[in-house]
């Protein structure tokens, strides 16, 4: 089988760089220990193996694809993977022992399902759904809620969705019109479209909870007047029976990529008899909305990272197996060629590959883990956490997005023509990876998120936190001579956002909130390298300290020196272009606000 | 009809910024004037709207697939649109017309290849490659190799090829092995297997002419006993008859795009019965080719441009159309959406777009011209035009290919959920695009050759003549108040650019052959800012010029201030990043040359 993701990574993420044992100390997770945890991960791998892995290609060629009859026809072996994933506990894990969870850190589950991601994108998104929706309803639902649908999604039957999009709103939220009319107590009568909605009526399962974002009738307008629901396809009658409740699946959409994850239209209440079920309070739905939602951003980033590592590892075996050309020195073509792992080029290719993807899993994990102490941890520790996990939210989601898009292509590129054809994994991920930067807000919103709302969050309180965080790394990292350079530039690169901020805040004192946002992407992608370059250098550090302290075999000493070599490789071609964003940020005139589009022609 | 190239801007190159009527001064040009090249352009525009455009789409939906019998089922529109675009010219247009061409400058042809290419990029490749394979024989086979096959392939009746690439060398061509035994005069017993043939035997033509690369029994080792051969499917007898050459086609490859043209595996003498015609001298095979690879090289990259520029066009258009959300400072939900045109984030995608796809159009063109002039000028331009192409041809084929994958992927970002469906054109050209890089030397082959042989060819007289003509662009930009920043930017790129090559030849100048190169790929990253940056600059001067001597009507003047405000945006946005490679290329030490691959782990 093709290696897809790194064992000896996820326990160096787990124990020493970002140690899940600091999380023990809390109730929660007290019936937790190290040996626990990684048996937890070794089997999600066996699991991804046995069940993900085999079918990643064949899923790609068998596309989801709607029936013409409300249904949606799925991979035969879709049914399965879902069960065998929910009964070891990965669809409801994370939740309490009440809720029927198992209580696992988010940082445990989450990397469990990196290494459903990197097995097999497509899987995955139906387990992660179902995960995500059970715990808003857990979250905000009542008891009866919870009992009714909650159990039938951590068992695999009934599959969880989220259902925001509407055709004409698209990421406007703003402008949903789907309508929700009392009929009594909490229960609504709902009538309106969805579209893109992820994992909607397929095969798989015998029932759909959709958890769909309404408006009650004379609510407000805006965000404020939008309410959450449950609205499953099939709902529950007080005698246990089932009735088909007029959710009915208009079509699906084919796409580029991530083709065995169906995609789906929905429509409810054709025919008048759609019932939804209120969500706590009226008008609060979009606030109850954003936990899944932040939950899915950190997900679809630690998705796009795991891709990036399927292809990287898939492009790393090629490399060191396909023999081709020789050293630029060798003239004699009698010699036999050498694997291309020896070339330049190559090798900067692998480790551009090594330093997004592993970069971006290490982000991913430390913001579950964030994740975990502030539901885990008490007062002060909890809110620096989740401050935290604010301003990293927008930054985890979108470096992945779109640096692992560059690292597929590099993958591709690594293989030559070969990376082109289906015969090879690496197109699919390059195909998959793609969607990553469109799902739960693009990458134009989660900018706007971070420049507009994050950064000047509690005035700045975030940003000052992230800020002392990295600068602690700084400060270790100067302790070892091979780091103490990167430390420099990683603080100068702090002062450049501080220095950025400064100028564009400026605008934001004019009233120019369009000035202010203008760059945000910009701005998201200047400060991503900063956030990456932290998490490298607290990964050298780790290794440097590893190093430091114990006499390793070679092919462990390998594995440390190499996140030391690649974190030298990141500072040294990646960092370098935050500067390049800074100086486009520092502009003073503005080149996109033109109001005269034939500029365009 | 969707929108895929934009004719003002191809007037606008042709007649303005890289002014054709310089070429009719030459006699081989002699005949031509402006209208008659503009009515080309047209009658190209009007073929591609009739006949490419329109299949698209399907050509994507039913890819070229082996029909496990030697052949390769291929669209049915696929013969009527090659022998349409024969007959108007569009196979052997650039040839003399002694040769049974129009004696087209292929700035004239090549730009029609580019509304094509933008049309329907894998059409396309089946024309250019026949092109191109007519082109050598002309210039390096005999008068009856000439007669006997140019005409066919002209007439489209026959497929013209390039067959280099075997299984076990890839892009190591000194380590082809298909082998050519003498019978008798120039002609051979040819033996081997050669993959990725584009446009190898499929449905839509009668006969296949393979310009192939094989090695003469006893030749020396290496590139320098590499011989070129035509090796037809059907092999021409004296009375005129076909007798089957012993040429199978053994499977094909089916790819993530460009799944309507044909990728196959041919199989040379399976039966001992497969004849090859030598062309030219023996063992000189790798320099004629070359010439086909030069063209091939300078097409694929504005293939890579023109795909970029189709996905411009149908971004551009949905952003026109789409209304969704509200500028940053209107709170008011009642008040009605704009067109996402009016988000500033969408107009720096959109401005990215144009700039890589117009600024790479931009320098195909120029490249083309100065194939021409190479072609039809006397002995200094000619010297000068050739020196220019040969360092400007890794750029051209480069630049486009890599950053044209960044510029679909803003294409399907502009269009959200859209973007990634089949319902869209942008995802198919997102695919299609990621051949590119591959096609016709890697990047990192184009990049070895730029860094390793062109820019230090003739002592560096090919770099100081491209630093020259940079130079006089850059005091023409000097004379506009709007323009003279971004002269002055450029200048310190040039001087960049010579910085870092000083600090690279210290290590060849030690020998240090391997490390001078092992950054060439960031080399060549770097230097084409500042190429693409010099045509931006053209651009803009000539724009500017224009608004300066003539008052134009709004729509005229809104097209020429978009040029300057492009420049703008790609001086403001793209060319800081030069700035970033050369930091990396500065570095003493090098990190991709390790020899524990362990440290990938």
């Amino acid at each position: 089988m093709m290696r897809y993701t790194n064992l000896d990574l996820l326990k160096f993420l787990l124990f020493e760089v970002h140690p899940v044992n600091e999380l023990f100390q809390y109730e929660r997770f007290a019936h937790l220990n190290d040996e626990q945890v990684w048996m937890m991960i070794e089997s999600a791998k066996q699991l991804a193996d046995q069940t993900m892995a085999p079918h990643f290609k064949s899923m790609d060629e068998q596309p989801a694809h709607y029936d013409g009859h409300g249904n949606v026809r799925t991979h035969p072996a879709l049914k399965q993977i879902i069960q065998s994933a929910a009964e070891q506990g990965w669809i409801g894990g994370s939740a309490l022992f009440e809720h029927g969870g198992m209580q696992l850190p988010e940082m445990v589950f989450g990397t469990a399902h990196h290494i459903f991601q990197a097995a097999n994108n497509g899987v995955e998104g139906y387990l992660g759904l179902s995960a995500g929706a059970a715990g808003l309803i857990t979250s905000f639902g009542t008891i009866d809620q919870l009992e009714q649908y909650v159990p039938k999604i951590y068992s695999g039957e009934w599959q969880g969705t989220m259902a925001l999009t509407e055709p004409q709103a698209g990421s406007s939220l703003t402008d949903i019109t789907t309508s929700a009319k009392l009929i009594s107590d909490n229960t609504y009568a709902i009538r309106g479209q969805k579209i893109f909605i992820s994992g909607g009526q397929h095969e798989a399962c015998s029932n759909f909870v959709h958890l769909t974002l309404a408006r009650i009738e004379g609510a407000p307008a805006g965000v404020k007047g939008i309410s959450l629901f449950i609205i499953p396809k099939f709902r529950p009658e007080k005698d246990g029976s089932l009735t088909y409740n007029d959710v009915y699946c208009a079509g699906d959409f084919q796409k580029m990529g991530q083709r065995g994850y169906a995609t789906t239209h929905l429509s409810f209440g054709d025919n008048n008899n759609c019932i939804g079920y209120l969500v706590g309070e009226p008008h609060k739905g979009l606030n109850y909305m954003f936990q899944m939602m932040n939950g899915a951003r950190i997900s679809v980033g630690l998705c796009a990272a795991s891709v990036a590592m399927a292809a990287y590892q898939a492009s790393l075996q090629y490399c060191k197996e396909r023999p081709q050309g020789r050293m630029p020195s060798e003239k004699d073509p009698s010699k036999p060629p050498v694997t291309i792992i020896h070339h330049a080029d190559i090798q900067r290719m692998l480790f551009t590959q090594k330093a997004i993807a592993e970069g971006a899993i290490a982000l991913g994990i430390a913001c579950n883990k964030l994740y975990d102490l502030s539901h885990a941890a008490s007062d002060s520790v909890k809110e620096k956490s989740l401050l935290l996990l604010e301003i990293l939210t927008p930054i985890v989601k979108t470096y992945p997005s779109e640096h692992g898009s560059r690292s597929a292509a590099l993958a591709i590129q690594t293989l030559g023509g070969y990376g082109f054809t289906t015969d090879f994994p690496v197109q699919q991920h390059y195909r998959d990876l793609k969607i990553m930067s469109l799902y739960e807000g693009t990458t134009g919103i989660q900018s706007i998120d971070l420049l507009g709302r994050k950064v000047v969050m509690e005035k700045g309180k975030a940003l000052q936190l992230l800020l002392d965080e990295i600068q602690l790394t700084i400060e270790a990292a100067k302790q070892f001579d091979g780091l103490a350079g990167h430390a420099e530039v990683l603080s100068q690169e702090l002062s450049r956002i501080t220095w950025v901020l400064k100028h564009l805040q400026k605008f934001a004192a004019n009233g120019q909130l369009e000035r202010y946002l203008s760059d945000a992407s910009v701005f998201l992608e200047m400060m991503s390298y900063s956030v990456i370059g932290w998490q490298w250098l607290k990964m050298a550090v780790t290794a440097s300290l590893k190093l430091q302290s114990a006499h390793l075999p070679d092919n462990q000493k390998a594995f440390y020196e190499g996140k030391i070599h690649t974190a030298a490789f990141y500072f040294t071609y990646e960092m370098p272009h935050a500067a390049a964003c800074a100086s486009t940020l520092l502009a003073e005139e503005t080149l996109t606000s033109i109001s005269n589009f034939d500029l365009f022609n």
